[in-house]
């Protein structure tokens, strides 16, 4: 089944909202295995909306539209499907039914404009608006299925998801499932990971698997389609022991919602273990990305914003001549910090980030370059050099990021 | 000119990403004078991309393509185009270095796929993409403008502003100019603002203004056609003049790339003042978005994120017993913080910040409530109790931007 998706509305087309409707649809279609080819969005115009509903009827099987359900003059969409259909609208009683009564009871005129919302195009199913006053439709014409879904969010989404999605897993009677694993990666670009994994790309088949850049990590994901969710399992299970045997090294999780800081913040969850940091150059970042993770106050207790350099001396009781000596941008600094700030709060873990946030180059070392120290508990402090591309606010994430990949393969080897 | 954009990329028609790009570029057209008729999103597919320009080069004039420029397998909208248009890619020169510069600076092999991103449709324009390393192109043929963006939002957004907008304002209107003046407001939501400005809303010609809702701020474009600059910047005074009588309490800037911590950093770097901190709740965010800031060494040597009360104590050098009665919410220890900061670091001002996080309660108060006080010079400290909306992350946000407005205000009455 060819999904199409048709958004009518002309404040999208000005860019005055987003079109948040048809990433949700889309990702629920290929939740169930449906692919969608095209995503239309057009205004509210007749003439130009039976033009794109005559091409989607052309190449789709299955033609969703959204939006232009209301009681507004521009409000248009089933009246153009009717008569693109040659059909007509007829009213659903128990729409105009809970119509009146919601007119009665918020003790406002019914005016006629407003009982179109009760209308559908004749012979469809009518898909009922838990959240508002617009049904929507499913129909079966000129073989293909057309589905008229209302456009604000809140009437949208559990339409889409209580009414629509049962009558398509129906409809599509496939007696497989489709199951999806998210890989997370840090620390290698999309490239580069597509270049190493590029023999499973290349001769994909059932799983898939598609990479994503996301900001400052990749992901990747593998589908698998089966007769059952154990085999599908099996099969994800086999592709991902290929994929990490390939880029494990640069592994830290799974999950569409999951992120590098959730999973160092519930590592240290789990070993009952307390950090604190020093930072320069991230001037805080760290230690924010930190308290975003629900459950930080158990793990952080405090650190510091150590910008200039007397104040790396003075709150860290760092020796000022020492500092001066080796010099803010140096691997000896770093170590100090990290093993200061851990010792000036009683954590077990102690980071500290010094470096060039740019954009000038500070005691002669570019934008981009980093030193990261970890102490982690007695153990000699590690320092890594990093070098970062050179824009401001990217160097800084990205070296908070990477002082959270240094704790998780950290932690990782004391699992 | 009847402009159509058509988003290239399988991750959107599987919704797995937002088109927030057509949203974007949609709005900038829009304001610019130009109508868009459609929004297309096709997958990663060139037999389907070609159908797809081939439509629009039969509908529209300014045909405008996001995403595909990148390194990967899937990225084909140049080398689709280039076929549609019967012609070929050809490499930038300038690209290609910058392209070399970037892998040998952070050390990483060029890998062949990765040259691709430097090349162009032949004949074009092109685009610079100042903040990566795929080139879009501008090219006329068939009598329409193809326009070739690239797909990563830190990258479409500078080449649409910078690269795209002034071109085609000099393609649209030649014998005028089209000034916009943008109004960054804080503290206002958008719908209460348009309410405030009905009249001149509604009563618009020109200039005319449009509001939008950003996360945590709302801006206001005012944009004047007129025969020259200085009539155009005449009728934008005007204009903002009486949008200020009305709105003026919660204005703090002009400009699309301003944010409000870029206002107080200024600020400070113009009176030549320190700024510290304390962060409870915010975890150091309000001095990591001060650190984000180009200049910001000059004004802010540190601080500290006291997470725990024991930490507030310690690094602070705050009486805990004194803490323990008055409660880590409270407007004595946002007081105490404020102070204690601005001592221990030697500035003229120390913001604390303490509060209520969520998602649990905490000393009987509901997540949202956020003390923030203020210590400036000698003066004595003002606490302001906020109460935000109930989600983590939005809280934290919200208390940093509300500590910089705080600061924002103090300051210009020095002014």
């Amino acid at each position: 089944m060819k999904a199409e998706i048709i958004a009518v509305g002309t404040e999208l087309l000005l860019g005055q909202i987003s079109n948040t409707n048809g990433q949700f649809l889309a990702r629920m279609l290929a939740d169930i295995g449906i692919d969608t080819y095209y995503q239309t969005v057009v205004g509210d115009n007749p003439q130009r909306l039976t033009e794109v509903l005559d091409l989607a009827t052309k190449r789709s099987d299955l033609i969703i539209t959204i939006g232009g359900l209301g009681p507004t003059e521009d409000d248009l969409t089933k009246q153009t499907v009717a008569k693109y259909l040659n059909t007509t609208l007829v009213a659903d009683q128990k729409a105009l039914d809970h119509l009146q009564d919601f007119y009665t009871q918020t003790k406002r005129p019914l005016t006629p404009n407003n009982r179109i919302q009760a209308y559908y195009v004749k012979d469809a199913t009518v898909l009922n608006n838990s959240n508002g006053l617009a049904v929507g439709a499913l129909l079966t014409a000129n073989k293909a299925t057309y589905v008229l879904l209302p456009g604000p969010p809140s009437e949208f989404k559990p339409m889409v998801l209580n009414e629509l999605r049962p009558r398509l897993v129906a409809m599509t009677h496939h007696d497989e499932v489709l199951v999806s694993r998210v890989l997370r990666f840090y620390g290698i670009g999309e490239s580069l990971l597509a270049t190493k994994l590029n023999d499973l790309i290349v001769n994909q088949t059932n799983p898939t698997l598609a990479t994503y850049a996301k900001d400052y990590e990749v992901t990747l994901r593998l589908t698998a389609k089966a007769k059952d969710n154990e085999t599908a399992d099996q099969l994800l299970d086999d592709l991902e022991q290929r994929v990490q045997a390939l880029v494990g090294a640069h592994f830290y999780g799974y999950g569409d919602e999951n992120n590098l800081e959730k999973v160092v913040v519930n590592q240290l969850i789990a070993k009952k273990l307390h950090v604190s940091a020093a930072e320069s150059l991230t001037g805080g970042l760290f230690q924010s990305m930190i308290a975003e993770v629900p459950g930080a106050s158990s793990v952080f207790d405090g650190g510091f914003v150590t910008y200039a350099l007397d104040q790396k001396a003075k709150m860290l009781n760092i020796d000022a001549a020492q500092l001066h000596k080796d010099g803010v941008v140096s691997e000896a600094t770093a170590a100090a910090m990290a093993l200061h700030s851990r010792a000036q709060t009683n954590a077990e873990i102690g980071l500290g980030f010094t470096g060039v946030a740019g954009p000038d180059e500070l005691e002669g070392q570019p934008a981009g370059t980093v030193y990261i120290g970890l102490a982690y508990k007695d153990e000699p402090v590690v320092v890594k050099l990093w070098h970062f591309p050179r824009k401001r606010n990217d160097i800084r994430t990205n070296a908070a990021m990477a002082g959270f990949f240094m704790l998780f393969k950290k932690l990782q080897q004391k699992d």
